[in-house]
């Protein structure tokens, strides 16, 4: 089966933190050069689309906006597809995103990366809605994502605890929500045998890319942990960064 | 089968923030009149247990300290048998109940219900903790309790976060645990099916000590909600309030 598209993580993968993952900037142009289709894929809830988008060029990585799929705008979308207005626990850098929405009287909880932002009157004031039967609404449910001086808390443990507490089930919008990857492929005219994901989640990226039958590989760069290539479901692969995942690739996409 | 002991739960039985539940002091009289020994067993972690002695005595209930099993009573034994250094993530009022303990360098995660102290920082250090091994110890896992303004997050969804994050389970101390209940029969020599549990929390006073074998009836009292009648276990009962509870139980006492 020929390989019709790409999809890239993007922290972790293509960056940590302001530092470019060795090879990876060639690795992209090594994609290009094939003819093969990329689209990022993030489930970043730090930054609005317009922050990725700067933030990709700057390191040099060379990038059209209809390559970028962003969890959050995907969540977008359904807030205003269901006239919701929603109660955010959200980045507050995530805050022009959802601004042309309705934030009065909220009838649904959105729940980003907020870091500092979870705080407990806030927390309550979610589960209280939710209580009422508002939505629980999940821009990701990533466990903990890497930082300079170690692993932090992403959306999923808050996600967690409010689903806990209200005995709710969220709704989600990023990886590895089967709609998410699909939204993607449907872009590329890609089948999932058809599409390769690359990412340093063993869960968001590979385990949920490879459900619905994509291909997938796994990076040692990022947030990855050794504990990780266990956790790996049959048939996806793992590399030692982009450079070598794009090599790869590479072969099985000029062999087919 | 004769009833050799009354387990009573404390908040939303006996009384409700400041005011005592009608009924509820004449229904403890009563069972002391029928000659059945009493244990308040209470997983709040909102107060230490001198002040919540004082706050029964203050309101009219007269209580032994023998008679009062707390959860974080349970909690700081263990910590004490282990060895463990806490870092704690529990209200400033139960602060006085670990000031024994070693805190330095700590290597044991201690989650109650934290209420303000629950910041994200706070929960990135435990969850830190917990990636390099540190036990999980949850005081009590509640999903939520009452206060004046409506429900409000109790420990257990924030165990559950941790939990999610680190991939974790959390030993749990107060009820529903098995090994809590137990403690409670032993100190009234007491079997099981010679016990009897009064709460207002489906999961934890009820079900827990049904599980167990006790006899257990919820009270229609402080965080009762509609939904919680369905969610009984088998055997379970459900009435008004302390002084129904009493009613029924001395009518089989009585009878046995």
């Amino acid at each position: 089966m020929a390989i019709k598209g790409v999809l890239l993580d993007i922290a972790g993968v293509l960056y940590d933190g302001d530092t470019v993952v060795p090879g990876a900037i060639e690795g992209m142009q090594a994609l290009r050069a094939a003819g093969l289709p990329l689209r990022l894929v993030t489930n970043t809830t730090r930054q609005p689309k317009r922050m990725l988008l700067d933030q990709l060029r700057r390191l040099g990585f060379e990038v059209a906006e209809g390559e970028l799929f962003t969890a959050t705008e995907a969540l977008v979308a359904y807030l205003v597809r269901e006239r919701l207005r929603p109660l955010l626990l959200v980045h507050a850098n995530l805050d022009e995103e959802f601004a042309a929405l309705d934030r009065e009287r909220p009838n649904a909880v959105v729940v980003g990366d907020a870091a500092e932002r979870f705080t407990y009157p806030r927390l309550n004031a979610a589960f209280r809605l939710l209580v009422d039967g508002a939505p629980l609404l999940a821009i990701a449910t990533n466990r903990y994502f890497g930082e300079a001086d170690g692993l932090s808390l992403d959306a999923g443990p808050f996600v967690a605890a409010l689903e806990y507490a209200a005995a709710a089930q969220a709704i989600l919008f990023g990886k590895p929500a089967p709609a998410f990857f699909q939204a993607v492929l449907n872009d590329l005219g890609a089948s999932p045998a058809e599409a390769w994901m690359i990412g340093d989640d063993v869960e968001a990226d590979v385990n949920g890319a490879l459900v619905l039958g994509l291909r997938a590989t796994l990076v040692r760069t990022g947030k990855f942990r050794t504990g990780d290539v266990e956790r790996i479901s049959e048939g996806g692969s793992c590399v030692a960064d982009l450079s070598e995942a794009v090599q790869a690739l590479l072969k099985v996409s000029n062999g087919a």
